[in-house]
C-alpha cells in the first residue's frame, strides 16, 4: 500500500454530465480506505488560489444525479506557465495534498501530465468530456448523456417533420470530433450526418436528399457537427435552399443544452467505476495514467501515450450505416 | 338532437402537441353518440382533394400520447379563393359530411369561418397552436407542452451555466406572440425575457445584466422570442458582447423541437375536453363557435368575435415578475 | 403599506414539486420590497426548535427546477397543542418574524389558521400538495407535475401493452382524493378509473372490460387511486383474474415517485405567481387567507372558509369522458 | 455471396425497447442489398399462422424511437412440439422465406436453434431483452433503456426522500438476473441492492441500514430485484419495519413500465448495429449464430455455445461498489 494520505480531486475544462457522480465515487472510495480527500474548486485556477474544500462522505450526498460539477470548473492559462505550475504545486504541498484525481478532457490531462511529470505527484486522469475525443476509453463521461439529449431533440422534431414536407438541419457540438453527430445521427435516424473528420460536399448532400425525395421520403433530418468544414447549419441551409424549393427548411442550434442534464445510467455507472478505480489505483502506487473503460474492463493507459495517440474514434460500421439505414 | 349524420374532423396550419388526443376525443365521442366520423387529411388541401378517411373507435387507438397529427396538416392557399372554398364544400357534400370540427390556429379558424359562413355547414373550431395566440380560451392545445419543452432546455443549460461565468441567449418560438417566451422565462428563472409585444432596448437589457453582475450572479439566461424587435438571439448576442467581455456568451436556437414531443397531461386533458365538448355542441345545434377553456369551464365564443378580438394574453403579473424574481 | 419587517416562510406536510419555486418567489419578492425574510426549516417542528435561516436573493438561486423543498418538511403533533402553538409563536416573536407565508396542504393550513387566529400574526397560505384537494385554487402546487409523472408511466406501459393481450392495474396516490387518478386516467387514455369519491364495484369494472374485449381492444389499463374502496391494485387484480383468464394481468404501484421530479412549467409559473402575490398581499395588510388561482386570476379566500368548504374538485365532464373516450 | 432471396424477421418473448430500431435496421439493410424481407408477426405464433408482412424501406419509417415492437410478440408453446416446428418451417418455405433474423431473449434463441438445427434454414439471433441475461453480448437490447427508466424513478423518490426520514424499497424487474437491479442501484446511488444471484439476509440489510443511520444518512433507498430470495419489496418492508420504527417505510413496484419507453441512444445504436450486421452475416453465409457487441466490436457466438454458457454477467467491481459508494 502507498503512503498517500490526502487526495485532491478536481474538474477542469468544459463540464460534462457524470462529473458529480465521479467526484462522489472518488470521495467515498477515499473515505472508505481511510484517506483524506480535498475538493479543489475551479480546476487549475483553484490550485493557484488554494480554493480547497475538505470533503467527507456527506459532502457528496444527493449529487449523483446532477449535471454540472459541484467543484465548478474554469479555464486557466496561468497554470500553463512554469511559474504557474510551480505555484499550484506549492499550494497543494502546503495543504498536504499528495495525490491527484483529475477529471476532464484533453486540456485537463495535459495539465495533469505537466504537473505530475515535473513534481512527481501521483496522478490519475479520468476522461470527462461530452465529445468522446480522448484516447484510453471507449466512452468518456458525458458522451452517452449528450447523445441522449440530442436524440430527444431529434425525436421532437420528427413529430412535426412527419406532418409536412420539411428538411431540418440540427447543429450539434463537436468542433474537432464528429462522435456526438455520428451516434446521435444513427440513433435519431437522420438522413445524413456531416462531420469534421470527413468532408461531405454540399453537392453530395444534395444528391442524397434528391434520392430520398424520389424514394418518397416526405421529410429529412440532417445532423451537422459544429466543426463541419462546409460551415454551420445555417450556411448549409442557405446552400441547399436554392436546390430544394419544395422543401420548407428549418434550423435548430442545440448549443450548450448538450452539456447539461441529469447523467444517464450509463454515464453514472461509468463515472462511479472510474472514480472508484482511480482511487484504488493511486493507492496501489500507480501514477500518470489515464483510466478508462474498454469493453467491460477498466484499463490504464500511460498519460503520455494517451495524449499522443490519435483519438479518432468513429466506429467503422457507423459511417456506412448512416446511408444504408436511411434509405 | 340535430340531424347531423357525419362529422368531418381535420387539423390545419402548424401542428401542435395534443392534436392527436383531440382527434381521438372527437372520433370516439361521435362514435359513442352514433354519428359517423371522417378524418380529412392535410386540412383544407385534403378537402380540395377529397382525401377522406372513414374512422372508427379503433382508428384512434394508441395515439393519445403522440406528438404531431395523424391527419397531417398543410397550408393551402387555393382554398382561400372563392372557387377553392366552393370546391371544398362540394367535396364534403358529395361525401356526406354535414358538420365540421376544425383543429388549428388563426388561419384554420378563418378558413372555417369562411366555409361555414358561406355554406352554412355546422362548424366548431378548437384552438390548437403552441403560440397561445387565440381569443376564446385561456390555453390553446400545445402551449403547455411547448413551454415544458423550453424549460427542459433551460434547465440543462443552467447545469453548465452554474459552473462558468456565462451569458446564454435562448431563442424560442413566437413571431407575434411572446406567450411561450414569457411563461418559459418565468418557469425557467430567466434573467430577462424579450417579446414582440414590448420593445426592450438593448440598452435596457445591458443595464439589467450589469446590475445582476454587481449582485454576484455568475451566469444569466435571456429568453428571446423569435419575433422580438431587436433581432434574433444571434444579433442580440453580438450587441451585448461588446459590453460584457468578462462573460462567455452562448446562443441556442430551439427551433422546431418546440412543436414536437408527447403532449403534457394538461394538453391531453384539454384536448380531450375540447374534442368531447365540440362534438356534443355540434349535436346540440351549435355552429360557428370557437370552443375553449376559461378557468375550469368549457366556453363557446362566436367565431367572428374570436377572430376579431385582440388575442393579447400576457398575464399582467407575469411581466412584472420577470424582473422581481430574477434579482 | 404595512408595518411588516420580517416574513417567515415554511413548507409543511407532504412535499410537492413547485415548493422550491414558491420559496424562491416569496424570498425574492420580499427582498425586492425591502422586507427581511427568514426560512423556517421543517415546518412547525422548526418553529418549535427555532430552526431559522436568514435568507437573501442568493439563497434561492438555482432551485426553481428542483423537486422537494430546500426548507425540508416534517409532520409535527406538538404544535397542535396549546403549549406548542404558544411556544412556536414566542420563538417567531423573539426572532422578529412578524408575518408568515405557509406552503402546504390541509394540515398546514389548519396549523396556520390556529396560529394566526390566536396570536394575530399576519399569515397567507399557499396550497401545495400533489392531491389537489384544497378549496380556493383550481390547482394546487405539484398536482400538474404529479399527473405528468403518472402519464409518463402509463405511456411506457402502453408500449408493452400494445404487444400482448394484457390488463394493467396502476395504483396512484390519493387516499381521499381521486384528482390524480382521474386526470391522469383521462390523459393516459385509461379504460377505467377507480376513485375514493365514487364506489365502482368490481362487477362494474369487469363488465366494462368485457365490453372492451368484445370491441377488440387487445389491452387495457385501469387506474386505481390508493384510497379506492374496493382495495388497492393488487386486490383488484386478484378479483378480476378469476374472470379474465385470457388476459395476462400486471400490477404497478407508483408510490412516492409521484411526489418527486422537477416541477412542470405549469407548477413553476403557479408557484411563482402565488409566492409573489402572497408577499404583496401581506404587505397590503391581508391576513388569514388562502391564496389561489381561479381561471387566470389570483384570488384570496378566507382561511376559515377554505378549510370548511368541500374540496371536491372532480370536473363534471371528466368522469363522463373516462367511459366515452375509452370505447 | 449467398443464395438468400427472402429474409424473415421477427420478435418474440418479452418486448424490449430497441426492437423497432433493430427491425428497421434489418429491413433497410436487406433492401439495400437487394434482398426481400418479410415481417413475421407475433413470433413463432405468427409462423404457425403464416402471419406475414411484405416489408420495404418505408414500412419501417418513423419507428426508430418507439418502444414495443411493430411486429408484436407472443409466447407460443405449440411451436416447441415437433409438429409445430415442422408446420412453422413449411409455412416459411411456402412463402419463400429462406433465412431468419430472430430478435428476443433466451426462449427466442432456443426456438431459433431448434428450427435452424432441424431444417437448416440460415438463422442469426439478436439478443433483445431488458434483463441482459444472454451470453454473447455485453449488452442486450433494452437493458440500457430499462436502467435509465429505473434511475428516473429513483431520482424522483430521492427528491422527496431528502425532506423526510424515510426508507424506500423499490422493486425492479429480474426474476433470475440482478443486472437491472445492480446497475440501476449503482447509478441511482442506492444504499443496498438485493439480487437473485446472491443471498442477502434481512439481517445483513438491517445491519447496513443501522450503520447508515449512525452516519447521519437521513434517508435510504433499497433496490430489490423481483427474484430476490428474501421475498419482494413488500415482504422486506414488513421485516424491516419492526426494527426501524423511526423510519417511515415506503414501497414502489415499478412493474412493466420498465419494459416500455423510447429506447436510449445506446440501445438504438446497438439495435442498428446488430440488425445491420445480422443481415450482412447472413448474406456472408453465416448461420446459427448469436450476434452481439463485445467492447466496441460486433462478434458472433455459435447459438449452441451461447445457449449453454452461463450468462452470469454481474461485473465484479459493481457489487463491491454498492457498499463502498453508499457510505
Amino acid at each position: 500500500m502507498s503512503e498517500i494520505k490526502k487526495i485532491g480531486v478536481f474538474t477542469s475544462g468544459g463540464d460534462a454530465p457524470g462529473m458529480n457522480a465521479c467526484i462522489r465515487a472518488v470521495v467515498r472510495t477515499a473515505v472508505f480506505y481511510g484517506v483524506e480527500v480535498v475538493g479543489i474548486r475551479r480546476g487549475y485556477q483553484g490550485m493557484l488560489e488554494s480554493d480547497f474544500w475538505d470533503m467527507d462522505a456527506r459532502s457528496v450526498g444527493n449529487i449523483i444525479h446532477l449535471g454540472g460539477t459541484i467543484l465548478k470548473t474554469a479555464r486557466c492559462t496561468e497554470f500553463m506557465t512554469d511559474e504557474g505550475t510551480e505555484k499550484a504545486y506549492n499550494n497543494l504541498k502546503e495543504y498536504g495534498i499528495d495525490a491527484l484525481v483529475a477529471i476532464g478532457g484533453d486540456g485537463t490531462a495535459r495539465g495533469a501530465e505537466r504537473l505530475s511529470n515535473r513534481f512527481k505527484i501521483p496522478t490519475i486522469c479520468i476522461p470527462g468530456t461530452i465529445d468522446n475525443d480522448l484516447y484510453g476509453s471507449d466512452f468518456t463521461l458525458g458522451y452517452d448523456t449528450a447523445t441522449n439529449t440530442v436524440i430527444e431533440a431529434i425525436d421532437k422534431i420528427r413529430d412535426t417533420a412527419a406532418s409536412h414536407n420539411r428538411l431540418f438541419f440540427i447543429e450539434v457540438m463537436g468542433r474537432d470530433s464528429g462522435c456526438i453527430a455520428l451516434r446521435s445521427g444513427i440513433a435519431g435516424g437522420a438522413e445524413a450526418v456531416l462531420l469534421p473528420e470527413r468532408a461531405t460536399g454540399v453537392d453530395e448532400l444534395i444528391s442524397k436528399l434528391s434520392v430520398d425525395a424520389k424514394n418518397k421520403k416526405t421529410s429529412s433530418i440532417v445532423i451537422v457537427a459544429e466543426g463541419d468544414k462546409s460551415g454551420g447549419a445555417y450556411q448549409l441551409a442557405e446552400h441547399v435552399k436554392e436546390k430544394f424549393n419544395f422543401y420548407d427548411i428549418k434550423v435548430t442550434i442545440l448549443g450548450h443544452l448538450q452539456r447539461g442534464g441529469s447523467p444517464s445510467s450509463f454515464d453514472r455507472v461509468l463515472a462511479s467505476r472510474l472514480g472508484f478505480a482511480a482511487v484504488k489505483e493511486l493507492l496501489n502506487g500507480k501514477t500518470r495514467q489515464m483510466i478508462g473503460l474498454r469493453g467491460n474492463s477498466i484499463v490504464l493507459t500511460p498519460l503520455e501515450e494517451a495524449l499522443n495517440a490519435s483519438h479518432f474514434k468513429l466506429e467503422d460500421d457507423l459511417m456506412e450505416m448512416v446511408s444504408v439505414l436511411s434509405i
